[in-house]
């Protein structure tokens, strides 16, 4: 058993998919939540996603010996600070946000315990206790991007937080937070964007109606609202705790974007069957490393076979 | 029986699906197919998807009542025009074209026979004769533009059609090229033009290497391979042949994304969690109008649940 109690600060999608994980894997003698809505515990406890709910957060960490903060980035950067003055110093305080350098920034000054900031490239567009799920970790990259702190009892807190990770069936990876940023701006923020202000553009134009865009939307547009569907707020944070790594991957597509115009407008053929052309190896490239179904149309269309 | 001898030229996705479909309901007495490409002919023949390959188009369509023309769109803008002057009058030759005013424009120059300019919105990112299957249109619309034609056997042979698309799973609109061609752009030429950037950026990124991009897709990224991965010569058609509404589209998304992005630059949070609100909104329609899986990721990881 890797740990005695972990708290989990927070139990929306990611939070109780990590409880019923920790619960699946028999990971903890003990899960014990809290969330700041009343609402989302009660919610929780009825289909028992951890042992019990404390009610307050200095409860819920008092004996914990691993602590999961599963908030929204800017939440998150603030719980942290709150716990490390009064959690064990021993314990363990991760947090699963998806902007590191904001959080580490936050974890810095608050080293009286072992901060190891993580990030998950897991979840659904779903939100609350009952979107989660046990198997949503397994076979996705876990990133970790430790505070720059040389101690032997860091040291073994990363690793313990890396083998937890393997432990619910992802794979870790370690990297600077600066980095971290980057990459995520290009493979998830940057995305998350587009679909948002594609949603938005479909939603304002005089001339197709909401109807039009609902019944024709498996054109391509339905895919995109998947993720435009995901929650606000934890969205807001990570572009307003990101924003220099997402402007500058903006820009990139920006660029990339002005070329394909131009290449319409003057009606480029080459130009655009050649810069199409790239989608289908690097789609390729994905299911072959088993983050993608195989399967046409996501597989969302298998009923009807 | 609807028809006598279908004549399906071009024996891709679409085509292809088409003529499981046709075999499927019973729709035809004989299904007889053509293809510019002999390889595509002979898998088409392996895995019987039609009843037998004509050597020539002229021989394919000379006894047909009924002819799909399933290629790119500049190509059955072609196709239709050779075919008009060799088809028996009396028969009803349609398109499966994404963009209908270049197509209608080159049906009206050819008005021997009775031509039904068609969009079905289904498809998927895979191409070929082995990526057809019979249930794809079902309960996906699909969109007649007519011509301007109000003589008693061409209203016949509209009716027909649309009993056609029925008969396969399909709800059937009717509106004209102009209307379609703008609605189009919306839903699914603006989708894949941006989907095509995103990978073209996410490409060119000299920090971010490929193999990160591919690791940690699955925040989202990912999503937008899909459709990225479609044809690029038929996407390539589209977008030089339906120019105009493309870039009237763009233009209102471009505009949206500088209004995100300056919210983003001034940590304008409150513009930010408005304008992301409206995903959830959008996509619950789509899901209420059966046009999308309720499933969490689109349902592709349910193998892991």
């Amino acid at each position: 058993m890797l740990f005695n109690r972990v708290a989990i600060i927070g139990l929306g999608l990611i939070g109780s998919s990590l409880a019923r994980a920790i619960t699946k894997q028999g990971l903890a003698k003990e899960t014990i939540g809290f969330d700041t809505s009343a609402d989302v515990m009660s919610r929780a406890l009825t289909i028992n996603v951890v042992d019990r709910c404390a009610d307050s957060l200095a409860e819920a960490i008092s004996d914990a010996d691993f602590i999961i903060v599963s908030a929204p980035v800017k939440a998150s950067a603030a719980i942290v600070a709150d716990i490390a003055s009064s959690a064990r110093p021993e314990a363990i305080v991760i947090d699963v946000g998806s902007v590191k350098g904001h959080f580490v920034d936050a974890a810095r000054a608050s080293d009286k315990c072992l901060v190891v900031p993580c990030h998950p490239i897991s979840g659904t567009e779903q939100s609350g206790p009952e979107a989660g799920f046990a198997t949503l970790f397994e076979n996705r990259w876990c990133i970790i991007t430790p505070l720059e702190r040389g101690d032997e009892p860091y040291k073994a807190a990363v690793a313990k937080t890396a083998d937890f990770w393997r432990a619910i069936g992802s794979d870790v990876e370690i990297m600077d937070a600066a980095h971290h940023d980057l990459a995520l701006a290009v493979t998830s923020h940057l995305p998350h964007l587009i679909a948002f202000t594609l949603v938005g553009a479909a939603d304002d134009l005089e001339a197709v109606t909401e109807a039009e865009v609902v019944k024709y939307s498996a054109g391509g547009f339905r895919d995109f609202t998947r993720i435009a569907a995901s929650d606000p707020v934890m969205w807001r944070d990570v572009f307003v705790t990101n924003k220099d790594a997402v402007l500058e991957v903006l820009g990139r597509f920006t660029e990339e974007l002005a070329l394909l115009q131009r290449a319409i407008r003057w009606g480029d053929e080459e130009t655009l069957e050649k810069a199409f052309a790239r989608g289908r190896t690097l789609r390729r490239a994905i299911v072959d490393a088993g983050q993608e179904t195989d399967a046409p149309n996501f597989g969302r269309d298998q009923e009807n076979e």
